[in-house]
């Protein structure tokens, strides 16, 4: 038995459920948590460059003892390679290295590599079993949870994908430890934004203990962050896998967030900086409204600075966000869907913002 | 309320159900089927260029008065459009023409639209409603049914796909008059194969009836034939909807056919042709085995010719075939799994058959 940090997060679906295996040294059990969720065949890894470096003999010594026929291949970073064109490239290595509907694929890296080889398991021989084994906080707590797999369009980002659910998710905190620092803290950003919409427990434990979660002074209490992070995603995906309803939520901080990636090439801000500036000009918003208290506001504002996060795009202007922001992928007809925290842990939507509201929240953080 | 002969087959599938109209006219009353189906958007229609000459009009007027705001792309003929470049192309087209969540996907055309236009809906957004218009007797009752939409890759036929459930299949059967005479004749090879898998009264009444259904003597006839075979492959499909396993019975007539089609480099045979003399050779091996008798043997020849469809691929090499069949895309690792009919209308399927039986059955359908 696994020691109790390691216990499964379960994550239901329309048709199953998966587990998410969260903590330190979880690839090490990798063989059981394979055989527990059925996974059987040859494994076919697609591997971030860096993570591969970093951590293919953990793997590899995992993969070896579960399945010796496994072959790995690698990806470049970066957000560029979340292409069609890399897509193909897979695709003819699966062809090549004979794989079948028995075998399945395994994700190692980042969001780039588990959404572009999420998206090549979704859609090679109409669908093969999914890990994926995120080495980044974010793809950790965010995008290996849920489902959602795509790769980009020369005109828009994630425009062709699929829901295509993992099998398995095994996420072994120690990778993080051979993160750079700035994208170590940048996926603190998407548990602050968990936090912020559904768990006012978790934003408490957040900001006592950031100093120790950043500094990687307590294994054990940064697994169990994580996991519960990780469980918090889980549940609201679980009540709307299609993205139809009550998943809009986790878009709080990302309407903002994705617009001035957009309007800064996706070259300046990590996406956990974007979503920290973004959260701050919902936060912004709500407080305007009298929706969120000058305390809450004051909160979340203290603990993404604790956390070393941005609260401030300085230099950035506003008039090169409206443009991005009127083509949210949210959008409703012509309006968007704001979502806003009321408290800490309790969320509201509204499609009724106006353009002087927008511009205020991108005043104060720092668009001019 | 339309008349009895276009009444719907509900098709059941993992998370819901969707129904196949089927019939003479079927596609005057598209407006009221997308509104039951609870279809909206604007229509993004993606036809073959062959199928849109000859039934822009119909369609047009139908869609015309059900969604004003639809728009057409089209796309050659053949099996080369079904490419990965392709859906690029459509990928484009729909988001320059701004296609949203809210709108949905329309295939007019055969097999190659079906697919192509179901794989870009599955995975534009990570997926848009899907509505299929078959103008090909073999979409009708084949690959507009089950969900499994996919492109081809340059190192083999559909590897690149999904299954994507359709949300409203409308087949005109009067829509058929206007296809090449040996393009019609090679869709029956499709009804005859789920006949001879599946119903016994369906397989006595195309034999009863063969000349007056392709000459299209009777057409409330022609339409609730192609019901049923709708009815029969959307049973076998609700069953099975990811194929592992009843619905390997759907590949009656395909191992060979899919490597006679390979062996030709799919230029020389129809499908429904390459089917229809996989068929032949199937049941000879199932008579050799004593699973099949002489009388239903026969039976099926019969049909088949009076159907004016081949049962003889002269001049083809045996050889030529092997490579093709050994790599059948239904093998479980080393074994093709071969499907036999056992009677008229019963089935079963076999992993054990010998080289000496293949090479019986490759001689018997004119194989040298």
């Amino acid at each position: 038995m696994p020691e109790p940090s390691l216990a499964p997060v379960e994550v239901r679906t329309a048709t199953g459920r998966y587990r998410a295996i969260a903590g330190p040294g979880a690839l090490a059990d990798l063989p059981n948590w394979l055989r527990a969720a059925g996974v059987s065949g040859r494994a076919r890894i697609v591997a971030d460059e860096g993570a591969w470096s970093a951590h293919a003999a953990t793997i590899e010594a995992a993969f070896g003892t579960a399945d010796p026929k496994f072959q790995v291949t690698s990806v470049g970073g970066g957000e560029a390679q979340k292409s069609l064109g890399s897509a193909e490239r897979l695709y003819e290595w699966l062809i090549r290295s004979g794989t079948q509907r028995g075998d399945y694929v395994v994700a190692v890296g980042g969001g780039v590599v588990g959404d572009l080889a999420g998206f090549v398991a979704a859609t090679y021989l109409r669908g093969l079993p999914l890990v994926q084994v995120p080495t980044t906080l974010l793809a950790m707590v965010d995008s290996s949870i849920g489902g959602k797999v795509a790769v980009n369009h020369a005109l828009g980002k994630n425009l062709i994908g699929a829901f295509h659910q993992p099998r398995l998710v095994v996420a072994d905190t120690r990778t993080l430890q051979t993160l750079p620092a700035r994208e170590y803290r940048s996926g603190w950003a998407e548990i602050v934004k968990i936090a912020m919409i559904a768990d006012r427990d978790l934003f408490t434990e957040l900001r006592a203990c950031s100093g120790r979660l950043l500094t990687f002074a307590d294994e054990a209490l940064l697994g169990r962050v994580v996991r519960r992070a990780i469980e918090l995603k889980g549940a609201i995906v679980s009540e709307d896998e299609r993205e139809s309803g009550r998943r809009i939520i986790l878009n709080y901080g990302h309407t903002i967030g994705h617009a001035l990636e957009a309007a800064t090439d996706y070259d300046r801000y990590l996406h956990g900086e974007a979503v920290a500036i973004g959260m701050r000009g919902a936060a912004v918003i709500a407080h305007g409204r009298g929706l969120l208290s000058d305390q809450a506001l004051d909160a979340q504002t203290e603990l993404l600075a604790a956390l070393g996060l941005p609260d401030h795009a300085d230099g950035v202007k506003s008039e090169s966000l409206l443009g991005p922001l009127s083509r949210d992928k949210k959008a409703r007809g012509s309006a968007i869907r704001w979502v806003f925290a009321t408290d800490i842990g309790s969320v509201t939507t509204a499609d009724d913002v106006t353009a002087s509201e927008v511009a205020r929240a991108l005043d104060a953080v720092g668009c001019t």
